[in-house]
């Protein structure tokens, strides 16, 4: 899981891309930011802000991002308390941050970046996000940061050549009715039981704050800027194992454990598990755009959320190979990229029934 | 710090060995879950037990011996509630154990060392327990295994060669009295600050068990096994500087952040510091002897409990070739350590004011 926006870079290679980039990054926090503030502001109970006061992160990774988004919550929270209070948060509320990701995520790193001088007891809660991870009202706010389009596992038979299953692409294009529906399937399942899970650890009347990427109705996958240069990404592989320096094999067997659903997909599933009710849906898309233009930008800032999945499948020297080739499929259909589909990038705020 | 009684070995070298020894830590640990279960039994209120019911492990290091010590105290609390209830524990208690220790402690080991099956929910928190690490009334049931020894810092000038508190040996050894004084009115000072922090975020009410080394009053501390067996590290580091092996410089500004008190001493620090009234403190000595009395055991468990000390001072071969010679000199000397004057295991009891 990450907290990273799919299009946005964490450390990397290239400097000059990566300051071009980071405007992007700076822009959307700051976007997010106001978002936030405006729902708890508006959808907060006064009541739920005493003596202790907990967030949770779903899917924090490593940080650094998280620090920043927890930290915005808890000023807004603060705001609230001063404003409708005129009484010091300091003086009256302890605030702890629950950091929830795997077992296997990096906390050692987490907990060794921890803020100096926060205002916050920290705990690393360490479970896969689709299971109940915290005793029952846990927490107050909970945010999932770009992490709410995992599956929990990638559907069966989608990696399977001889499955009527097979998916060829190595994400759900949406071309292909038959593996749109197997992963809108497993989506849907993992979804609710992150649902339910999360129903269970809120306080009542607490919030879910969800940041991520989704598609307009309608829209497939590979109609979009992102899924345009996902297929770069399978298009280059292929094209490495053309080469003979990655197996075909390995190549037709790769997929990826996650579903950008289509708006309306996600409305009806948190419908249908009825836990929470939808105080706000907002597309919240930078006005810079999407994605940034530029091939060289594009390629790290994909070999940035998905490189660690090709790694681990081809190692790291067929990755870097990848990302090479897709920024020069990007730059060669840079025109067909800016004419995409537009994406969207949304803000959910959900409140406990 | 570390969850290990200090003579207890973990992993390293010598199967034989660590065999022998791990009679020593299984009969250690059955004699510490007997006591804590009549503790819980005895001093643990009923009405405690309901709903969520949190158990604290401070210096919890990166297991596995947490694991075995929180999954005691639980077994023990559940066994309290369905005796007491007649109710399944499992159908009403969520339980959470929270596992603290320094920020740059392996949590990732930690983490994914979880026992699988395990009936409870995990937290990792981050932070020095000589400070708040968490809000108030977090938990109901602290533990502190074999690290209630710790001072936050070696006291000011014991490590300098020109300061009148200037300690030749390696840890207190009790018979220099500006020494002693200036550990104990550190631990004094440390041990202070760490009961008021687990009073704040004790429930009321709620139980600190802590298992630990101590000396019998009027004993010093090389006049134990232990003591004995450190002074013989100390020895053989300024062997190790006489053969030019190390710096005789590095040698003289080693010390140890630690004091091992006298049972008066920490009766009056806890009595001092009011926050808590001691419930029980008792000598859980093994019946075997505090010590076993092979010297290769001896230098195998003692470099278990001080090698990552030494390492860090020294680096990695000095600290296994000082191991080399303590085993040399504990086999020259044995019957001194033998006659040496007992130590004392303590199990104590706690509960909050």
């Amino acid at each position: 899981m990450s907290t990273t926006p799919d299009w946005i870079m964490i450390g990397g290679e290239g400097p000059e891309s990566y300051n071009q980039h980071s405007s992007y990054q700076r822009a959307l926090l700051e976007a997010a930011k106001d978002k936030m503030n405006e729902a708890i502001y508006a959808k907060l109970n006064l009541e739920l802000i005493s003596d202790r006061f907990s967030v949770a992160d779903f899917g924090c990774a490593s940080g650094p991002n998280t620090f920043v988004a927890v930290q915005n919550i808890i000023e807004a929270v603060e705001d609230k308390y001063r404003r409708e209070t005129r009484q010091n948060p300091a003086d009256n509320i302890e605030f702890q941050v629950l950091f929830n990701d795997f077992a296997n995520n990096d906390f050692n790193t987490l907990f060794q970046a921890l803020p100096p001088g926060r205002q916050y007891y920290s705990a690393g809660v360490p479970g896969s996000f689709f299971e109940h991870v915290l005793p029952k009202k846990s927490f107050h706010i909970g945010i999932i940061n770009y992490a709410f389009h995992f599956t929990s596992k990638i559907p069966k038979g989608i990696t399977d050549r001889d499955s009527p299953l097979w998916n060829k692409d190595m994400h759900c294009t949406g071309f292909n009715q038959v593996v749109k529906k197997a992963y809108l399937d497993q989506y849907s399942i993992d979804t609710k039981k992150l649902l339910d899970a999360r129903a269970e650890e809120l306080v009542p009347g607490g919030l879910m704050l969800i940041f991520g990427s989704c598609l307009r109705d309608g829209v497939n996958m590979s109609e979009t800027s992102k899924g345009i240069v996902m297929d770069f990404i399978g298009d280059s592989l292929n094209d490495l194992a053309q080469q003979g320096f990655i197996e075909q094999d390995k190549v037709d067997s790769f997929s990826t454990p996650f579903y950008f659903a289509e708006e309306c997909e996600i409305r009806q599933i948190i419908e249908e598990n009825g836990k929470f009710t939808i105080e706000a849906f907002e597309d919240i898309i930078h006005p810079n755009g999407e994605f940034p233009l530029d091939p060289k930008i594009l390629a790290v800032s994909f070999r940035a959320s998905f490189g660690a999945f090709l790694s681990a499948h081809f190692g790291h020297e067929a990755m870097r190979k990848a990302f090479e080739l897709v920024e020069v499929k990007a730059r060669k259909e840079i025109s067909r990229i800016q004419k995409a589909k537009p994406g969207m990038q949304y803000f959910i705020v959900l409140r406990k029934n």
